[in-house]
């Protein structure tokens, strides 16, 4: 088991890192004060993980209330939260109970906000069970559900007191899960750690294989690398925002298609390219380093180009992102590779150049 | 105008106090970094003073987008505040835009709760049209809304940048909203100050009469009273529940007979004299005590009795209450006038001597 502390000052918290994990209640029961817990999971997960974390709890002494919503991206809406709510009143939990996320990232943002906001804030740990989970939502404390006018855009920022990434729940993932949580530790390299992308050039095929080792490297340099950022900036009020890389492309395939068409690590991979495509274009990077990042994202499993929705549509969805200002699109654009800056306003044709360039012909 | 300083460090704000504030647009630009505001309101306070805030806005340049909500406390759930994300979404509302509550407690915590959550939190100004909102609700950062199962159960805190208590909002006030505000007033005076209860004492004519000077101090001080407890203590974790004195049966009222059957006050006041007498009943308060206090609420219109019903039922719903740990009810209790102290665990009989001796036959 290895650790990785994120640095949040009162809101510190370690992310462990290991196999078997999930039953591990002597992990939990130190920030469980009241022995009082709340399991958030979905269906999909439950008949695998669900008993395997609250009978151990149990076994400990500690009251398990356990709440199975519905799976899907579709389903991360105000009124599944508002489900967890009264799970939680009819309980009778109070405000030393702690909630337990287990599953992905749409479980951990909704268990997330639901403790965030339950009777104004109780603590929550996380038990990412997807890969993108355990490298990208389990950490940095952002959480919350889609509005039909736009995704994530109801939410807060909640530290978790724990996060158990275990990694013997990737064993179960299905391939493309596996692939969108390779774009977010892809991302990881791009934005800070030229060495990590190189390493991941290298080792890909082991990390599609599943290679334990090479799994636990890459998740243990992605969490250092996003724990690293999140502690500086952990309201992304400057820094943090180059972790969106590639996101404003990505909101924008997962808008238009309607979320859930495509994973938001596979948006994410092609709006990375679109970012790279971009960056390219505004004299940072060359055509073999974007031919570089496709052909890592390629052998990943991953689109390395996005819908072909028209450049109008991509520009409407892209400015009402959460990530515009004042009407401007703001990019997180690559300054070469391992290292990212952001853009506020970028000419209308490298723009148009690049939606041209990096969407496939519908 | 006065100003009383909320200290919370980054969080810190100012309640302005006055006449004429509704209209001052010169002191809410400088918290409008964007020059981008939402403002909030119901359909009773809209005739009244929207255009009074949102005119000399838009006349020095500010883009304002207004959401009028339905009045009363049965509206104050997440659907309502879905409406002020969908609004805020459809006029492409950004992380910079300043939501402003105009209106009461109802208008503010739902307000509040929306800027603490859109794109996960963007700041508020509360301008406070009731006198329960200008002493109370408007100061101390709590937002959120009812749940069926429970009052006040989902929330955040969200301190506001900037709090305009306007004096003459409150000449348009009805009457029994007037002394709902009073409620809260005497508390300040009950936990913390006896020369502030005593000046009540000997005020409380004018202040029901709305003698612009004597509302204008107890205003003033209860503020003071109330940002002095919050600035030590701004996320509930100790010495703030004592302004929860007569909370914990206020809310078994307001819920047992149905959220806005009783005004929040007159649940208060009538839950202060239960508060009250169960601190007889322990021996830190004398009846002439009790006696002051039931004989000041009276003078203000107020309630001091709760409703008939059963001591079975009002302790059923003050055990879902939020002030509940593991099952046990947490009181606020007087220790004498202008002291008071929690009490984790109460001898039945005094509890049920208490509701039998304060309750009204029904």
């Amino acid at each position: 088991m290895q650790a990785v502390r994120v640095a949040l000052g009162e809101h510190a918290y370690e992310v462990l890192i290991g196999a078997d994990l999930v039953g591990r209640a002597d992990l939990l029961l130190p920030h469980l004060p009241a022995k009082r817990a709340v399991i958030v999971t979905n269906e999909v997960v439950a008949p695998l993980y669900l008993e395997r974390v609250a009978a151990p709890l149990r076994g400990i002494g500690v009251e398990v209330t356990t709440v199975v919503l519905p799976d899907g991206e579709d389903q991360k809406t105000l009124g599944t939260v508002d489900r967890v709510y009264g799970a939680m009143l009819a309980a009778r939990c109070d405000r030393r109970t702690v909630v337990i996320a287990l599953g992905g990232g749409v479980i951990g943002d909704m268990a997330g906000f639901a403790a965030a906001t339950f009777m104004r804030g109780v603590p929550f740990i996380q038990i990412p069970t997807t890969l993108l989970a355990q490298v990208d939502s389990s950490v940095g404390g952002k959480t919350g559900v889609n509005h039909p006018l736009g995704k994530n855009m109801i939410g807060a920022f909640h530290q978790p007191v724990l996060v158990l990434a275990d990694s013997e729940t990737l064993a179960t993932l299905p391939a493309r899960e596996l692939s969108a949580g390779i774009a977010e530790i892809v991302k990881h390299g791009l934005i800070r750690d030229l060495g990590f992308f190189e390493w991941l050039e290298a080792n890909m095929e082991q990390i599609v294989a599943r290679d334990p080792e090479a799994l636990a490297h890459a998740v243990r340099r992605s969490v250092e690398i996003k724990a690293d950022i999140v502690a500086r900036d952990p309201t992304e009020r400057g820094e943090r925002a180059l972790l969106n890389l590639g996101h404003t492309f990505g909101h924008a395939i997962e808008a238009g298609l309607g979320f859930g068409t495509w994973l938001h690590g596979e948006a994410v991979a092609a709006g990375m390219v679109m970012a790279a495509e971009l960056s390219r274009r505004l004299g940072h990077l060359s055509d073999a380093d974007v031919g570089r990042i496709r052909n890592l994202l390629n052998r990943a499993g991953l689109p390395a180009a996005g819908p072909a929705l028209s450049a109008a549509r991509y520009v409407e969805l892209m400015s009402v992102d959460k990530k515009a200002q004042a009407g401007q699109i703001r990019f997180v654009l690559l300054s070469r590779l391992g290292e990212a800056h952001i853009r506020e306003r970028t000419p209308a044709d490298a723009l148009a150049g690049t939606l041209d360039a990096c969407t496939t012909v519908g």
